[in-house]
């Protein structure tokens, strides 16, 4: 995402973004159909040379899905990842002996020269390496070994919504090929998805309890971390709102001084042993009398001040961040139009476009 | 740190955590003289076992100790480093293959039964120990086969301050000793951070213009990094004020549309390459004629709306850290004091104890 031109101008607000939240479920069609067959086909030469170890490089949006990525290689393949710090090679010169080791690099346009930078220097340095983007002619799929398509089409929004929910479809299909699994049960995900798109008339009545929020607390734990991380910085590029973002864990460590009535809390519950976890965090905040409202199961949302109950039946627990982020995307959407302001003209770049 | 008890009432507000921070000098000066043969000696046996990954382990304060630790072990060793997320061996019982790998768990009180769970894994799944604490006694150290005391002596106060700079020096001695460097340009350490506490009055100016602030930006890249997450966490956790954290180049990816001239920015600039490369994102906040405050040099500071000056002259750069944070936990305090709170008391733990 380019930051130094001029956003496209929508005729009404939002038109943009909410036209590509729109698309989701095309999408993850077309990588089910289409793209499928050459993922498993990269997951095949990958396997073959046993990575032993996984760096995964990005930043922004396909930041959070390299994290959920390192959460299904942790889990499902018992692999140990770490997130790159970028500058470590791009500003320090370091010279990494990556032997043995696996270099994802998650990337939109596939053209920040930083992250080419980083790829070309691991593969350099020994890495077998990786692009996952939506452009397979960008420089950082030129420079890596292997390429995933995330088939989202053109994103001309500037907060990403379709590249989210395509990038972590692609990299379930990764780690299912890696693990020689079928990835059966992302065939429900299409359809689903269309059904949450389609109660946004829901989603438009939890707005209202943030139009006049000042700041927000977004929490979870295990596989929908991620997805707290990526609500909250959809909230911040839309509404300017600052929503911050904390494990369960690392949100009783402190930053609960933060949460009290006028902290609203989101916490994304998933339907597994990430949701079993938050619970002592949820009884707390319970307890602390927070306004609290849950994305998750239906059981979870009644014990909550509100919120937004997810289908998960039939959906394994490493498949709803695929979906559990469709209604934060809506509620960023819903917040920032409830505010008077045009998800489709972040403040930013206009200011940008102002002063030079 | 316990967050189920009651803390320690002062009759002075902030004078538990004034106190602490007072003591960094001496407790820096203990590790040097006292601390460091140990840790060399820890290093050696390390160094013998030729470790190719490492995975730190941590939460909260000590989280970015640990992010401390992954810059140098990259930059200086060459070393690739992951954070681990915890929840992927304590909830989901994953069962990495950790030969070859270097697990390093930060911990302050050394008790956290989940940073014990995840450490005694590791050790099962063939990793090789290491926990950083600050007490010899606990748990931690007894399920870790090698430790490093942060002899940083009791901490009282919620806001780690003291075991923050004591882990980042024996955590840099650890880096030197594996790299059979001899650590002796810290030796400048004690004076420099005494120096650093005796210009309070200078902090106390720079806390008015947040005084009022109901949002902050604080921005680094490389080995600055971590400080700016952990001045993040202190002014959160003492005043509450929502305090944003990011890295200049993911700054720029989307949150910059927070930044205009009611949300201040407090930018750490390192001397040296990690600062070079936050150039370009300050330029750019100038440019947005935002509410820039520098932690740095003289000269950054000169070209800010205003500063607090770093004596960097024969510091390298991976040792700022441990001086740069002194001045942002002045104004965590000085902040917390000028809104009328006690750093001593978050509200968090006072309504804990109200509704058990």
């Amino acid at each position: 995402m380019s930051v130094t031109t001029s956003a496209p101008h929508s005729e009404q607000p939002g038109r943009i973004m909410s036209g590509e939240m729109a698309e989701q479920p095309a999408v993850l069609r077309r990588i089910l159909e289409q793209g499928a067959p050459r993922i498993r086909e990269v997951a095949r030469l990958i396997a073959a040379k046993k990575p032993r170890f996984v760096l995964l490089t990005a930043r922004g949006t396909s930041d959070n899905a390299a994290l959920y990525a390192k959460y299904l290689l942790e889990i499902q393949l018992g692999l140990p990842c770490g997130l790159a710090s970028m500058s470590t090679t791009t500003a320090y010169g370091a010279k990494p002996d990556l032997a043995d080791v696996l270099v994802i690099t998650v990337s939109q346009s596939g053209g920040s020269p930083d992250l080419v930078a980083s790829t070309r220097a691991a593969r350099d340095a020994g890495a077998l390496t990786l692009a996952v983007t939506n452009n397979p002619d960008s420089p950082l799929a030129a420079v890596s070994e292997h390429h995933i398509d995330i088939l989202a089409g053109p994103e001309r929004a500037l907060p990403a919504t379709k590249t989210y929910t395509a990038s972590l479809l692609a990299l379930y299909l990764l780690v299912e090929g890696l693990r020689d699994g079928d990835g059966a049960p992302a065939a429900a995900l299409p359809d689903l998805a269309a059904q949450l798109l389609s109660r946004q008339g829901e989603i438009k009545q939890l707005a209202a309890r943030y139009r006049f929020a000042e700041r927000m607390v977004i929490t979870s734990r295990g596989y929908g971390y991620p997805t707290a991380k990526e609500a909250a910085l959809k909230l911040m590029e839309t509404s300017y709102i600052p929503a911050l973002s904390y494990s369960g864990a690392d949100l009783l460590h402190g930053p609960l001084a933060m949460v009290d009535n006028i902290s609203p809390v989101i916490a994304v519950v998933t339907d597994g042993k990430g949701g079993e976890a938050l619970q002592p965090v949820l009884d707390r905040l319970r307890g602390r009398g927070a306004d609290l409202v849950v994305i998750g199961p239906r059981a979870q949302v009644e014990q909550a001040s509100a919120g937004f109950d997810l289908p998960t039946s039939g959906v394994p627990e490493e498949l709803q961040p695929i979906l559990e982020i469709i209604p934060l995307q809506l509620l960023a959407y819903e917040v920032t139009i409830a505010r008077g302001q045009d998800p489709d003209a972040p403040r930013a770049l206009a200011k940008v476009t102002e002063t030079h």
